[in-house]
């Protein structure tokens, strides 16, 4: 960036001795452009809003600010300093999150396959017929589900007692069941996620726990249906789903050859697509967990190269998902990875560490040699300055989770996020949010005010929101005539939603008012 | 750096559609050599171990990998991954730990006047005669110190109630006392801070308490001896001392004049290196509180020019200090800062915030562009590539203090401090404590453990530490002949230090083994 800098006048003054020979006059003019460098050098500025656009952006800014400067205030106040698990219900009184929830966000490029619906969705499903219960420690804790005609006969818990959901209801009473589940179903309270490793663990428990749910055929299309319904109420009009591909089961117990699962995501998207003309497309990267062996790599990476023959449309990438510690580095894989054809792409998650230096750190570097198309969280990133010029220099996207990575206790403070640095440096990166269901979030709300209130510099505006959105098309796997035409439906819906903000501007700016 | 690589035969692979041709093998390779191209950049890289520094690295390697594995195995175990007031006493007990205790660190650059000795050295000044306690809440609790002849006249609090420390101590039991004042000059538990606004105005109001003790003119020569003494057996050789300059007061209550604070700092400078030969030495930075007006800053500049004159070997440089979210930006005085005689250094704190973006936040761009000799802190320094890069250019070294940013509530786990940044991109930094009779750590080896454990990447070894050590004399205020002195007299210890690691490595090993 500085030798941008050097041919210019401004490189007189350069230089500490020489600095501190300036004039005050001199000096103000060098702060100005120092700082007009500085801010042109941030993501987001190479938009340029319409007349309208900047109407919402007064909008957008001044509830943004007003919430800031009352953090700066008083800390306590402020929701992007604290633990969103603490602060969830503040969010939703919050004018700048619900006009964010409204705002069209283009793509969500990273959602994992069963972790997208709301809890109350899966609360839902459990009144399903056929859904017996397996619970231990006297019959109050569930630690199985499974969909069957009569008893089911798998167990993997010893000791365990199957009983259908209706009659656990029954013997528990449904408003304690209800209130269970909401618990049984998601990562809260904050006092269980005592160290990054354990909130793996619980997180894995229940992905665990509810594949008795959502891999049973008939259900598997359905949790698909209604997560596309739930992302698109939140403003997303396009997903891309990393998935393990799980075979699933029928009502007698067997297993499906694994092209019905994606025969179901392809019935199901066809059908929501028709159902809703505005939405653009789902993509699904196949996505099996690095806690794998050599032969078993080259073998998924074979059934990728089929299923995408299959489903060239749908199954265009390929991932490896899992606790980065306890999986082995992308390094391990390379000659297998290398054999995947070209046209399928890569989307490492990388960096989904603090551990420095270490082999799992070191991912990031793979991920990027591999010739990545995004990378997943890249958490570590900003250690690893040559990776940071390559992915800008090639166009890699980071797919940034910012709720995810608190929640999985990589971070703590919004405000220390690693994103900043890219954000400061120009690296394209898009906002995901992961594995919503499990913290109770929206598909994508909560990750934008977070970015843009904890994250983002205080001055950082529609431009980059806008910014953030274009890129999330810019950097999906769709092909550039679907990405013009996916463009044009987001700027469809950005016009209403600009027209909706300048309409609605003075009942939000009264709500804000009222929270001073 | 890419530039650097661009030329290189490497080039042919780079864009992700040619890296997903390479074969295995070319892959191998173009992946060492990024490894190694990533690896050379990192700070301490340029440092060449000598045959028997080699050994030593044998050994703290071994002392810290066994650590961190232990830290990787069950991240409970890992003491940068949690607050140092928890872990203070398992610190203690690491061979890694004491190894660096003993290790010689060169200067400590960035310690203030008042915080520098240990609690027990304060607790020990409590027993001086003629102190007298002002004490609320029935007596319970002590609100200010003073040396007099007769009962003080003077009381900040309303309703209080003065009487000598012997009568305090008599009505509540020595031990009882003891243990209150341990509690009453440093921040535990940490439970007390609950957000950073919090922190700073706990660790104010212990500044504020001792100094009724420590600017009674016989106590402040004695506090700052004691302060070498500690630092001196903690491996520091060399001592830059922020200073409020503040008056000392005589037993009859009359204030002197600022000039005699200094005369106390020389006369005490004088006689511990009469005392300690190996000792460097030891300067003083003029940083009086940055919330002021415009006209005091104008005074301040002033005064720092003539006290410079009278003590041109002692105090050599200028800064401003205290929580920069309640004081002014540095921008507010630039027209005052730019009369400061060149020969007198900045060594401005900037950056200290996680306010990306804010008026404080930018104070990292004023540093640097008002020829700041080094910047204290540069916590959000990673959200401004442009000051980092100016910062390289220019040999701007940070003073990072990792335990001080915990404490204050600007970061909680070590791996995430933005230290680890600018050791990837080499950015000069030095290590230091800043107040550490607050935390209760020894003057710099917490940091030193923190930083090599928590901070820096896994394989970072002697080489990173030597530099560190080294770079606290490249980047103090001494004159080049004073360093080259300087480093003669490090050098001697380094060596001491050597020999000794190599004669005593079974012993530290058996003991990390006993860990286990």
């Amino acid at each position: 960036m500085l030798h941008q800098l050097s041919g210019s006048i401004l490189n007189q003054f350069f230089g500490p001795s020489n600095l501190r020979k300036c004039t005050p006059e001199a000096y103000r003019k060098l702060r100005e452009i120092v700082c007009k460098f500085e801010q042109a050098a941030i993501l987001g500025n190479d938009i340029q809003l319409t007349q309208k656009e900047i109407k919402v952006n007064d909008v957008i800014m001044c509830l943004k600010m007003d919430e800031y400067n009352r953090g700066v205030k008083d800390p306590n106040q402020f929701v992007p300093g604290y633990h969103i698990f603490e602060r969830l219900h503040d969010i939703e009184k919050s004018p700048l999150f619900q006009l964010l929830r409204r705002m069209p966000k283009g793509g969500a490029l990273k959602a994992h396959d069963s972790s997208m619906c709301s809890t109350q969705f899966l609360i839902d499903l459990t009144y399903k017929k056929q859904l017996w219960a397996c619970s231990i420690e006297d019959g109050c804790k569930i630690v199985q589900f499974r969909f069957s005609k009569d008893k089911p006969k798998i167990m993997q818990h010893k000791g365990g007692n199957w009983e259908t959901m209706d009659e656990f209801r029954d013997r528990l009473g449904e408003e304690n069941v209800r209130k269970y589940l909401k618990s049984l179903f998601s990562m809260y309270p904050l006092s269980n996620l005592k160290s990054n490793d354990l909130a793996w663990k619980h997180m894995m428990s229940i992905f665990n726990l509810i594949n008795g749910i959502v891999l049973y055929y008939p259900i598997w299309g359905e949790y698909y249906y209604n997560a596309l319904e739930e992302f698109s109420e939140d403003g997303v009009q396009y997903v891309e789903v990393r998935s393990l591909l799980k075979r699933l089961y029928c009502l007698d117990g067997k297993k499906l050859p694994v092209k019905e699962t994606l025969e179901v995501y392809n019935n199901e998207l066809e059908r929501f697509k028709h159902d809703h003309p505005d939405f653009i497309d789902s993509k699904l990267i196949y996505a099996p967990h690095r806690q794998t062996t050599v032969q078993k790599m080259g073998e998924h990476v074979k059934l990728c190269t089929e299923l995408n023959k299959e489903f060239p449309n749908l199954l265009i990438g390929f991932d490896l998902v899992g606790q980065e510690e306890l999986g082995h580095p992308l390094s391990m894989f390379v000659k297998q990875l290398l054999k995947m054809p070209a046209h399928i792409q890569f989307y490492f998650h990388a960096g989904q560490t603090n551990w420095y230096g270490s082999p799992l750190d070191e991912n990031l570097i793979d991920a990027i040699l591999l010739g990545t198309k995004r990378i997943g969280h890249a958490y570590a990133i900003t250690k690893h300055p040559l990776v940071m010029e390559l992915a800008k220099k090639f166009g890699v996207a980071i797919e940034v989770c910012p709720v995810c990575n608190q929640v999985l206790q990589l971070g703590a403070d919004y405000r220390n996020h690693p994103a900043a640095s890219l954000i400061a440096n120009d690296i394209p990166i898009v906002l995901s949010s992961g594995n919503p269901s499990f913290w109770r979030t929206k598909p994508l709300s909560h990750d934008f005010y977070m970015a843009f209130l904890g994250i983002a510099p205080r001055n950082a505006d529609l431009k980059f929101l806008k910014r953030i959105a274009k890129n999330s098309i810019k950097h999906s796997a769709l092909s550039d005539e679907e990405k013009a035409n996916a463009m044009q439906k987001w700027k469809v819906k950005w016009e209403k939603w600009v027209d909706w903000t300048i309409e609605n501007a003075d009942e939000m700016l009264a709500e804000e008012l009222n929270k001073q």
